[in-house]
């Protein structure tokens, strides 16, 4: 049993088998997007055929990993993602679950767990996210105090953009991407100009938190390549200390030993 | 008396209450949000009740803080600015005074004050803009230049966009942001085609110096840390020298030593 | 035979040599240019002529290169990609091949070739592009999914930005670049305000993922820097480490030397 | 005669002087703002006659400064400059010279060589240029190539953003910029959906080129901070290396007076 168990590991466990999951990863991706479009699967049944057949071949493979690492399986975040995504694939998609056909697509981020580089890249992009919380978070109070203040001045003059809190913070955030900001802005500022003053404020000061905000995710992904800079440094220096400390005890014997002999020859 | 102080000022220094007035300070910017909706407000008198629950909580937090630090509260900016914040809550908006309406929703920035790690964020943008003073003015200057030079040329030509200096200098304030810069500029560059090389050079001087204010904050950002790598290696390199130098003073002892040895003998 | 084959090598190695080829390079881009508008042409029979001319020049340049270089010349890519571009100006556009007079164009990529510091700089961005990879992997992946999922969702709201799959990827592709996005999905957020959140959750990550994108090249280039600093700093210790080093032994024969006056008084 | 000469020259370089001339400057700027109106003009002759004060100020100041410092005055770039703009100001703006009007804005660039840390700022901007030589030079050519191309091909489709060239060149930079390029587009993809292929590598390309022209100026910017730091290290790895050197040299002394003890006793 045991000795099946190693078996099943060591095959999925195979870089082979782990490509051959990927490029069944690629063309149930493929298949997913093709059945975007349903003229072309009436004339195409055999896509939706290779679309069971690849969410079989990944019923089979949960079974053999569950099979292979036992409990170990549950305990690791990816894994269980792996079974939660093939689950959904299951699911008949009728009435109100509806809306579990849209996440079927999510089968495609199996490929994240599944290309050892994207792990890493996900989890480096996910490590410089607390470092903007606090940027973040202040971007966040910028956008609601502008988004009272705006609804409460602007929300008569022009109802479309700024006529309830939630408008008021979607025109903001609009506003905040510089996406056609002026046209926004332009109902109240025909009617106040000086509102100019608030919004070239708002910009201003929105840009110069985002901007801070890019240059904290930067500052921390220098710091960790400087970070080994300085370690390899530090370990040069420490070396040179060791070998130089080795060289002035050995100086320190030699010295030791001819303080014996005259001691010796005293005697 | 002094007791009473001492123990008042335990309770609010505490964590706890600190993490309370945050809370209220929660609760009450999300009333301000729901405040904004009239409609909302006739049909729940109990948020406007509830604003008026954490306005007073937050007076007699004022007066505990008062009370608690004395003087010293007075010399604090963040302890005043929270004084001013909860005035303004206090002070009826009627008449003339309905900005005072809108200057309300500024108690979210208690949150600032609140959170320490807030305070941090705010300190560290803050600092960084000295840096971009010169830069900062260079921009200025070179949006008010061309800010007069297109009134002179093209405000016959566009009334709207470059009719008159403020006109002109919001027209290429938003040429400079990128928004839709293309159509700005057209009635100017449909009846001079020239046109386009001075937006062009201004778009790409603009930019250029932009650039150079987001990477000066960069560089001062990135100073601060690589600041830290150079005093560790520093301090390596020191203890290093620290070890040797002690070394090499204790062989000489050994030395001077054999030396007094011989000298003794020979006595 | 290898005495010509030796001459012209030195001939077509020479610097003067390029630089005129440079020229011919520079000209030939300018008639490209002006062949772009018919009526110009019919009046200046001597730019076509003076067109051939330059591709005549490059013709018998690139037969030259390769007398003098022989089978070398066709290991090297850059020469291959000069002798591409040259015999594509040859192919008579008529017809079917019409595109290839498009091609055309690319002859002036031979510049690429011609000029040092641009082959530098063509080698240095290509050496970033691998470092993208992965995260433009996982970009791609999360427009694709997204894609997908907007046009099973909005497909029926709005077939114009999001009726069949290649359209909604163009819509995503330019909601990320921040053209005009508020306006593309307008229609869909009318009907369904709750896709609001969706967009705007896209959008967040998207531009997170093209940060982290473009963080990566800019610490790839840093990275080449501060390489350079680390070894020089790493150089800088192990010289002093070396002149210690050799101090010390140098003192330990000392040492040495004297325990051998004493050995050989005593003897 | 040298007396009077030496103590204007003290007078014209003294700091207050200095801000005198930045005040009427600044004066001078908002008299040129002012007189982009001709409605306020005609209200308030005295502004007019305040911007002939200052100018005759700079007269003067001009005159100073080159009778204080002679030949000197002619060969520094910044006073010539100061002179270039005040000539401008003299000169009747009538006619045919009506673009001198425009010109004397210039004036206000005068603020450069004034204010030190402007001189300072300008002259860095300035430095970066020739490190974004090769790559703005590869940017330019991949934006004239694509403008020849698509002048060939989309030329015919949509005339008003591709009829000629240097109507193609424009479409292009606004594409660059990401301003409305979704609709710059539109007519031709409309009718060849292939262009889409063309148009999305032209904008992933020239903005990976506009990415590495900026990180090449930040690369540069770091580096002046980065070399500072090393030539710090390298300092202190040196000072120390002196001093242990010294700490040796001392010992080899200690023990070279030992050795002569020993040789002088056995004499």
């Amino acid at each position: 049993m045991s000795d099946a168990r190693a078996r099943v590991r060591s095959l999925v466990d195979s870089s082979r088998f782990q490509w051959f999951i990927i490029a069944v990863i690629v063309v149930n991706a493929a298949v997913l997007g093709v059945e975007t479009s349903p003229g072309i699967l009436d004339d195409a049944r055999w896509v939706v055929t290779l679309g069971w057949v690849t969410v079989g071949i990944f019923v089979v493979e949960i079974g053999l990993r569950i099979f292979a690492h036992g409990r170990d399986f549950f305990r690791d975040g990816w894994s269980l993602f792996d079974l939660f995504v093939v689950v959904i694939a299951l699911v008949p998609a009728s009435g109100t679950l509806g809306v579990l056909r849209v996440l079927r697509v999510l089968r495609v981020l199996r490929l994240l767990s599944a290309v050892r580089s994207m792990r890493r890249v996900v989890a480096a992009l996910g490590a410089t996210i607390p470092g903007m919380a606090s940027i973040g978070a202040l971007l966040l109070m910028l956008v609601y105090i502008c988004g009272v203040m705006s609804t409460h001045m602007f929300g008569g003059t022009d109802p479309e953009h700024f006529g309830d809190l939630p408008t008021s913070l979607l025109s903001l955030f609009q506003v905040m991407t510089g996406d056609d900001w002026a046209n926004v802005i332009r109902p109240v500022t025909d009617e106040h100009p000086a509102a100019w003053v608030f919004f070239i404020l708002y910009i201003l000061i929105s840009t110069y938190i985002v901007l801070n905000l890019f240059i904290a995710v930067a500052v921390e992904a220098l710091d960790r390549q400087s970070e080994d800079d300085k370690a390899e440094i530090v370990a040069e220096v420490e070396e040179g200390e060791g070998l130089m400390l080795a060289a002035i005890a050995d100086l320190k014997d030699e010295v030791a030993r001819l303080r014996a002999d005259l001691d010796e020859r005293r005697a």
